[in-house]
């Protein structure tokens, strides 16, 4: 019998390689032409679930990717843990701003370079191989499920129906994520609510072609500079969203609330290093805890019309587009804010275009509590791995499958991220630390035991 | 001997297989991969004006692209006419909304489709075929030169110093330039004006790299809104171009000029029509006439930035771009508006953003006159092939080498355009008429006799 400490220690290189091989697939589930990708990526997880020692390991087909299944019931009067995570990964792109090839994991300074390795492979895998110990070991205090999905970054269209008609298989008593960060390596905490998402593409169209600009140029409106106008309608002076009815349902923070939000360490002058920036940007009335924590957003994520290529062309483009996103807290609901956007924005097109509006996906707000055992039982993991009491965050992010599990299965969540804000999640060289790898297959089998005695 | 009516009558098949060659080499200046296209394109340009019976053809290396040059000198006491064009094309993309290959001529309607159609291979080859008949037909009434370029479409950067340094060569009493259109097969049009061109990228740079838009979005400025509004604001809310100083130097027509220019036939209706808009657009106080002749413009020619792949990613960009180029008319100077430009962008920028305008190339306005012979021998030569007088009009396109031209060799230009407005210059399925190809081809010899005859 090893402690997990030992079996880190003695297994670190391997559960490197593993996931390093994991990292390796190029499991974009945005674009079509990664489908092949993305089903060997499930066949692999599946495979290493089964080498962990999970039963009924299943790669279940859906309309769209399919979701890893396993479990582990060893005592119908323990408690059950299910760990969800995700193997898909966000698109690589811009690929010229890669440091090392996205898809060959690159250790440099303690940090795994690749696409996925915060987001969410690092952290899922972490389970993978704290249940292999616990298996190896006899510690496992609590029946666990796994089910990672295929699907979350372009919003997990197919796991609601997965979920419902899988309730009884999937029945738990609290769902563990790990696809969050915490604040630095000195200071842990666990985030307790996360924000919804309302993507939306538009597309405005002047013009049926494109068209000369010079002999067009002035007596047609050009669709790039109608978007223009119409995105930048999108914030007022004060960056509040300008889109009537956007805020009616969010519920307001109370000051006491507020102030032990900010709590939190936040380094201004470190914040602006690191991204280079000279003054930070937001809503007027709110810290940059609050603006990314308790408050809605709206960004563009994508913005494209015309020719975009080398050199110069004159044209009138016929067309120009944006991807859009908002962030959305509780009490919004995703697909409300999309039909007040979507009616706005219709609203606000002139005359001399057209404007389409197609929502991508969406996903629902969620506040998890701190007073239940399953927050107890990770604050007093956390703070025996990091020797630190946890502080509770709100996050950013969007995980809309935490709202669907709590409307599904009734059951509420315990984020027990471990990457960084600074990982560089969505972006150019994502990374992953190694310490928080292996810090964080330390911490599972901690929180196990704990969720396990708390229960009793 | 045959009349050129006869010779186009029998050779018409022959002009359209030489030209539909000439259109199969995709010359694109924009983009340095097809640089061995642009090479073989000057070669086979030269080689058919030798074929025609031109002496002292070369293909003359520049730092860019070649200029081809070729003449016959008959006699010394003759007028000569300098003959410009281009042989270098705009980008064919998007490709996808071609409905044939942009660089495979294909004819339907009566209208051959294919980049570089009517803008400018098969307008300047119109002369090459001219001249061939009056070589063959003992009928060259005046001394001929070619100057054929490869960098009209990328602003003409090696031409000056071409010009500068053949002044001798290039010595001549009229420049004819076919790269513009006239009203209609119905009405010819003989265009007395062109647009200058100022054309520069703007790159607005937010966070040092791609961010998470759920982690940071909110709190860091995101350049594609920065860039949007500061797009929005470069016009007012009467579409006045909303750069200090940008009309400072805008010579206003008299109200007589501006009636005799509104006489010109304007369509609104067919036009709004031919395009698919439902209203029109442009600068308050104006015609639509007016707008694209005597009125200088600001277009956004390309705007990008973030995410515009499939499906969707839940970005904050770094950087935001856009390709903008403002047409100029007289007095206006390219580099004098360059500069209010950049100065007026830089100066907009917020300070959550780094703005850089990079200027890409220039051109200045021009007015031809309407009383000098190459005018009335142009006026008689189309009244002659369209059985009607020609209506003077003011184009809102840009050949920044009449400018040029009158500088260094001190000598005006007759635009003699054969192309339509609907011929999708720039555009997918550009285009240009046989009966255009073939008329203008019977007109330009007529020309030559006319002005010779004026000249005595």
């Amino acid at each position: 019998m090893q402690t997990i400490k030992e079996y880190v220690q003695s297994n670190q290189e391997r559960f490197l390689e593993e996931l390093f091989a994991l990292l390796r697939f190029p499991s974009i589930s945005a674009d079509p032409k990664y489908k092949d990708d993305v089903v060997k990526t499930a066949e692999f997880v599946a495979e290493k679930l089964r080498e962990a020692g999970a039963d009924q390991v299943e790669v279940c087909p859906t309309a769209g990717n399919p979701i890893v299944y396993g479990e582990k019931v060893i005592d119908s009067s323990l408690p059950t843990v299910l760990v969800y995570g995700h193997y898909d990964v966000q698109p690589a792109d811009p690929l010229e701003l890669w440091d090392t090839p996205p898809f060959e994991p690159t250790v440099r300074d303690g940090k795994i370079y690749a696409r996925g390795s915060a987001d969410d492979k690092g952290q899922f895998y972490m389970h993978v191989k704290a249940f292999e110990y616990m298996m190896r070991n006899d510690a496992l205090a609590c029946n666990i499920k796994f089910m990672i999905e295929g699907e979350e970054e372009v919003g997990s269209a197919n796991l609601g129906t997965f979920v419902s008609s899988n309730t009884d298989r999937l029945q738990n008593d609290v769902i563990v994520i790990s696809d969050t960060s915490m604040i630095s390596m000195d200071q842990p905490s666990l985030e307790t609510g996360l924000r919804g998402l309302s993507y939306v593409e538009v597309e405005v169209t002047g013009p049926n072609r494109d068209l000369h600009s010079g002999v067009y140029g002035g007596a047609v409106a050009n669709p790039a500079t109608i978007l223009a106008k119409m995105i930048a309608s999108l914030h007022d002076e004060n960056n509040h969203i300008a889109i009537p009815g956007f805020y009616d349902d969010v519920v307001d923070l109370t000051a006491e609330e507020r102030a032990a939000l900010n709590e939190a360490p936040f380094d201004v002058e470190a914040y602006k290093e690191d991204l280079g920036i000279a003054e930070i940007w937001g809503e007027a009335g709110y810290t940059s805890i609050e603006r990314t924590g308790i408050r809605p957003t709206l960004e563009v994520n994508g913005m494209w019309g015309g020719y975009i290529g080398e050199g110069a062309k004159t044209v009138l483009p016929s067309k120009a587009h944006a991807k859009i996103s908002m962030r959305l807290v509780p009490n919004q609901d995703s697909q409300r804010i999309t039909s007040l956007f979507k009616e706005h924005f219709e609203k606000i097109a002139p005359s001399y275009v057209q404007v389409t509006v197609k929502p991508h996906h969406g996903g629902e707000p969620v506040v998890t509590p701190t007073d239940s055992i399953a927050y107890k039982a990770a604050e007093k993991a956390l703070e025996e791995a990091f020797g630190k009491k946890p502080i509770p965050t709100r996050g950013g992010g969007s995980i809309p499958i935490v709202a669907l599990f709590e409307k599904e299965l009734g059951v509420k969540t315990v984020l027990l991220g471990f990457g960084l804000d600074s990982d560089n999640l969505h972006s150019p060289n994502e990374k992953y630390g190694i310490e928080n790898y292996l810090k964080g297959i330390e911490t599972i089998p901690s929180f196990f035991k704990h969720f396990a005695e708390l229960s009793k």
